[in-house]
């Protein structure tokens, strides 16, 4: 969709425009794309014991940091020089909002990397892993969704993602519940499983940053905000 | 500081501009004066068990929810409409990014409610109370203080936010280590201390959002972005 400012200067400054709002569509897809292997090694170096994994993970969260600043800067700059509007402040706009959220996801991995390799120290059996591992891959599958639902701007796919957070929720509870379990039945399980538990939990606010980058993408494609909104609201917005 | 629209137009349309930034730093503060009672509310249904205290700040978070939307919808008319540049840019963006936070707060603040609304049932001898408003206390302050420099757009206050983070997170490592200890005493605590541990978790990140906030000031005031940077780099930028 044309910006006022295309139709003002016409088709050579549109066409740089084009190219801007592209560059930043594929800046965004990249540091996505690191900040799903963040999440994968995390997951893995836990499930693993891998120390060596879980290290990388940690060392590699700068480089998440300095890809949020760059991208920041360059959709500020963007608004600033193109002055967009309508559909393409909305892309702007929301580029800006899930970058937050990647970096999150990528600080939400960095602290499942910590947790890992306190426990691959303990080398005790492994208590609440086989969740862990389940949850830990539902929410990486609705990760590499939200984004590539970005990539197509593709809203019902978008809506998807939003549908398997309560899922995710409900995976969440029945696996702390499990763990709560274990800590009663032998205290020496407590200091294990409560590490554990800030995993979960950390995996299931993945989950809800997957959720956000949904709720911006059918915000980009169609123009209304449905974030606070019911299932229902968020369907009939996408089916219109 | 004008804009390059401002200087264009005129005086009149800069007093209209002039008075949307106002408008959109008002609204935000109203949300942040919210924000902020909801969190002293969770905190003392917790440590009161009041449970009709708690069911009000339960209530109360679908008006935060409103209010993040209604603000990001005034802020992307703002920049739609007037094509700010520079340090108004800077603002609107800002705003963008901290009603977030402050959304991420109130809905912390709700969590924190329930967990005093399962707690003032069960109605046994609080474990960790006297941790959770210590810290609840020290965060609730930290946001305070962060807005309060939003609204003087004071970069020295920001900066002593950013420099509180620090201890609050020494305080909930300790508090959780408590709270750990009261677990492996007896077993019969550990489901009332899992509770006390996640709203110290919640604390604990409603201190993050209040540095996220006292950061952004800085970006406003000095035009650079200090997350992600060392103490010391922060230092350099405010007193510059």
């Amino acid at each position: 969709m044309p910006t006022q400012k295309d139709e003002v200067y016409g088709d050579h400054i549109s066409h740089q425009f084009n190219e801007e709002l592209a560059e930043l569509k594929t800046e965004f897809l990249k540091m996505g794309g690191l900040v799903e292997q963040q999440l994968m090694d995390s997951i893995q170096a836990l499930i693993e014991n891998d120390g060596q994994l879980a290290d990388d993970v940690r060392g590699r969260d700068k480089v998440v940091d300095k890809m949020e600043i760059a991208i920041d800067e360059e959709a500020t700059k963007v608004i600033a020089r193109r002055q967009p509007t309508a559909r393409d402040l909305r892309l702007v706009v929301s580029v800006i909002k899930m970058v937050a959220d990647l970096e999150r996801v990528g600080d939400e991995s960095k602290k499942i990397a910590k947790f890992a390799m306190g426990l691959s120290q303990e080398g005790q059996a492994p208590r609440g892993y086989v969740e862990a591992r389940h949850i830990g891959n539902h929410v990486a599958s609705m990760l590499h969704d939200a984004l590539d639902a970005f990539a197509r701007l593709d809203s019902e796919q978008a809506l998807r993602v939003m549908k398997e957070d309560k899922r995710v929720d409900e995976e969440y509870q029945a696996a702390t519940r499990t763990l709560l379990t274990f800590m009663m039945e032998d205290s020496r399980n407590i200091s294990r499983c409560m590490s554990v538990m800030w995993v979960l939990r950390a995996l299931e606010r993945v989950g809800d940053h997957a959720c956000n980058i949904a709720e911006n993408v059918i915000f980009m494609v169609k123009g209304e905000d449905v974030r606070h909104a019911s299932m229902e609201r968020a369907e009939e917005v996408v089916s219109r």
